[in-house]
């Protein structure tokens, strides 16, 4: 038996990389005074057909439940921070800004960055309308991507606005009516070629392509990337009229995160959404809002294929698995004070293993070796006094066993102190 | 809309004591030598069948997919647990020590202590037979307790062997097919009135009762009470005949921690299950095993119920939310030079926040209360100095600017040092 096709299960590798990625996510939206909340991970099925229609429900894991509701795993979060945020917003002072890591889920065909279920990094900063609002989110999206150890040749957000085609459309007099199917179109134009993109647009090509050339000035952008400067950031930005988001309800900045390689999907992608809580809310709230979303999967692969990322997670990924210290049991008579001492060490926060029965000393020592502990303390024929080696110097130190907490506390790197 | 009866929103103050359970959780289990592992949230309907019996579907959240795939939201871990050892453990030294924080599901009617969805820390140690594999794993369970600031006061660890109990079925000359019949009785003797439990115990009730008054002497157990006794844990531990477990996988030591007033449900329980890595795995992995789990929702109640855990979680919880510094822009035009100095601060690892507009010097100091910074940094008149405020002191300094960060660092209770 496997798990479902789409579905991983995380040996303790793949889960320790999993916590990498989760705890800086955490740590930068932390930074910014952004707070974790969460929703479940199954809801009513109206929830998301409400804001996204019912052809939705063709990628969903939607089911009966046994009390008969319609009920569906999440897909997305934004519906139920819709939710969250219409009945308890008066609790909070604005902005408000949360962020979550939720596990979300569509039945679609598993492809190359692309899985049935995969955890999503969510930033909200809900209650301001101004542009600033926009730069900081767009500057925590860059920053999490820094804390990976990525720099802005390996990664660009291409930033973009949906207000600035609206104007457009209204100086060409374009029905309203034909705004999201023109927005779509844009949003193909760099995948598709551009005698197809033209015919699409008819009358409107010339213009749009003049735009997408890099004939499209923005002050409000331009505003945006000084944001950016002022953090020393705008380095990683371009801006990019091309990027709209498929999705219906952005009304202003729109950003996408991307490889500058652009060998993968995109990695980040987000906006300012200031009428989808109303809508969402029937009402209830209405606050402009702005956010984005970063997923495992995409972040997953830049991450294992750039070397210098690579090797800072690997690094994180041992040292979460990696043990502080291994006592080793050289005498069986020694092994109910070598067990007390495993307690008072656990007790003071360090990782301890032994060998649960008896073992051959070098047996142990081996197994020190690869849980890949630092020290190995031994008690033997010395004690009272116990044996201190650094395993990767092969130094060893006589201790009183009374001494031993006071000795260790010398040792800097053992996670107990330094995390 | 709300969310669906007996699933929870973790609004911010929910989220930070799921995390603080969390932490605590994952510390302790590391201190043992444990690492993490996870599995799908969604598994194969099969998987949980061929260990609970087609009974369990009533209780499952169970559907078809869209590709017609019998799946359900698991009920537990044991099935992907003894899914992934089967695939993977020739991969992974022995003892195998797992642990993980997974997302349960169950179709049950919602009541105190028990919802539709928790989270359950699950602690397993796979491929050593030997009791000191049980003391290890009951030393965790209490272990994981005292780190909730819990104490031998406020909670119990009930422990027993049912191969005590089969010992004596045999010496009874019990039928095997009536053994977990008479220990489903047993497991109900203290809920249960003394008569109805001797009727159905029929001849049996008196060496029984004899057992469960007192009379039992198990060397085992007392072998396990010493060696909880090296570790100084024996305080917590009581042994308890009347424990056998509901399911009939264990084997041998089971144990369940219970609060001392015994206003809660249990709160963990476990013990050693030898073959059923063999049952479930049809025979492709055969490895002696023990385990325990720990519900966050009848942790969640003792927690809030007792004071020290109770004040011991709020504490960490705040911390967890509270920002570091707090920036007061006083003169708009220092704005720009502000957000320089937010960005260095933020890259230095402190929790940092502003007005990301215009606001009157007064609202900006009422905010850092709010959000519990613990030092405003002022930039107005004094540039290039800033004014550096501790808010609970009301101590001001001024430093200059590029000194910012040298002159913070002596502030050692800062987040971003002390976590």
């Amino acid at each position: 038996m496997q798990a479902l096709p789409g579905f991983r299960d995380f040996l303790p590798d793949d889960c320790a990389v999993r916590s990498y990625i989760f705890a800086r996510w955490r740590e930068v939206a932390r930074r910014y005074g952004f707070v974790e909340y969460d929703g479940p991970v199954l809801e009513d099925l109206h929830l998301f057909v409400r804001k996204s229609g019912p052809e939705i429900v063709k990628q969903l894991y939607d089911f009966a439940d046994k009390g008969g509701r319609a009920v569906a795993l999440r897909p997305e979060m934004t519906p139920t921070l819709a939710r969250m945020v219409a009945a308890s917003h008066r609790d909070f002072r604005k902005p408000i800004k949360w962020f979550c890591i939720p596990q979300m889920f569509r039945y679609e065909r598993p492809q190359r960055g692309r899985l049935r279920e995969h955890y999503q990094f969510n930033c909200d900063l809900i209650g301001e309308a101004a542009l600033d609002a926009d730069v900081e989110l767009i500057a925590i999206c860059i920053d999490v991507l820094r804390a990976f150890g990525l720099t802005a040749q390996d990664v660009v957000v291409r930033i973009s606005d949906r207000e600035f085609w609206i104007d457009f459309f209204r100086a060409q007099n374009l029905p309203q009516e034909r705004w999201q199917e023109v927005l779509e179109v844009i949003d193909k134009s760099e995948r598709e070629p551009r005698e197809k993109i033209a015919e699409q647009l008819g009358q409107l090509a010339r213009p749009v392509f003049e735009i997408l050339d890099g004939g499209g000035r923005s002050e409000k952008l331009q505003r945006l990337v000084e944001g950016l400067q002022q953090r020393g950031l705008a380095e990683f930005v371009r801006v990019d009229l091309r990027i709209v988001r498929g999705l219906a309800y952005y009304t202003g900045v729109v950003f996408e995160a991307f490889d500058c390689q652009g060998k993968l999907r995109a990695i980040a992608g987000g906006g300012r959404y200031d009428n989808l809580i109303h809508q969402l809310s029937d009402g209830a709230a209405s606050l402009p809002a702005g956010g984005f979303a970063m997923g495992d999967v995409v972040l997953g692969e830049l991450l294992r294929e750039n070397a210098t990322a690579h090797a800072q997670m690997e690094a994180a990924v041992a040292a979460q698995q990696r043990l502080d210290l291994y006592v080793v049991i050289a005498k069986e008579e020694r092994r109910s004070d070598a067990i007390a001492a495993i307690q008072c060490l656990r007790d003071a926060s360090y990782r301890v293993d032994y060998a649960l029965t008896p073992t051959k000393v070098g047996k142990q020592f081996q197994a020190a070796e690869q849980l890949g502990a630092q020290v190995a303390v031994l008690f033997g024929d010395e004690w009272p006094q116990v044996k201190i080696k650094v395993l990767a110097t092969r130094k060893e130190q006589l201790v009183p066993n009374e001494e031993l907490l006071a000795h260790l506390a010398r040792f800097p790197s053992l996670s107990s102190l330094s995390s």
